[in-house]
């Protein structure tokens, strides 16, 4: 089953060491993305990069401590993601932490598995 | 060498556990995508998310079964894209699986490497 | 602290083994981007793929000669990029090798921390 429909894609720049509370930042919004209905979230670990802090972070120093780069894709519909961004406001607050959002317009077909009887 | 265009960026959101037969999903569409002579495709596998299905994925959890978000980033010029999104159709169709394209315009910059003499 | 304003997200596909001199093209660019202040630059790498060259690369082959497909995102004001865009053609240049660059318009929201008192 196929759907065609214009979209909004948000692009949103953070790093892995990034919590509130005990939470990883990241978890949080995927965790909101689901509760919100939106049609998907998913999260990628950047191996090098530098962006809210200033330092260059990179995996090939081994360090526990090391902050490396994500990034979470967003995509639905305009409506239901200027309400996300809201949402996004208040817990880059939370977690007082740096990171860069953007937001592209898209076209986006959407394909749903098919039941079979 | 330099070349310069308006292009489609085309990127697809599956699971790595799509299957058609016994091949994954995202390896159909790359070697599809080589055949039809297409500038490049890239996968890169995410370590959490949701999309097709409804339940969140995360590599945190080690189980065998598990099924991570992946994306394959194409682009090309309008034409080629739009006769490559029907064999895309077609890998859906196969697969029976959900997932998300999203399309978007893009300035695209071509460097070749330049043989030596 | 919230800010938003029009940017440009520039994409660049390359291969990880590519390299100027011993340094791989990836580590220059990000260098580079951090020498002239860009917002931000983070470096993913691929599972499989194709591009500069013609061959289809993949991690599912273990080799030490590998050329894993990357992308590194960079994302600022159009006026900054566009000067980027003149140095990342001398760095494609001095490396001769093939790679793909993206440059799309999009929407930045850019979250700073704030320092508590």
């Amino acid at each position: 089953m196929k759907m065609k429909r214009e979209s909004k894609l948000v692009r949103i720049f953070i790093g892995d060491s990034d919590k509130i509370s005990s939470i990883p930042v990241y978890e949080k919004i995927v965790i909101e993305a689901k509760k919100e209905g939106l049609a998907g979230a998913t999260v990628f670990k950047g191996i090098m990069g530098f962006g809210g802090t200033s330092r260059i972070h990179t995996s090939k120093i081994l360090r526990l401590s090391e902050d490396l780069p994500l990034i979470i894709e967003i995509v639905d519909e305009e409506e239901k993601i200027e309400k996300f961004l809201k949402i996004l406001e208040q817990i880059f607050e939370e977690a007082n932490c740096g990171g860069l959002i953007t937001i592209e317009k898209a076209e986006v077909i959407h394909y749903k598995a098919v039941e079979k009887k």
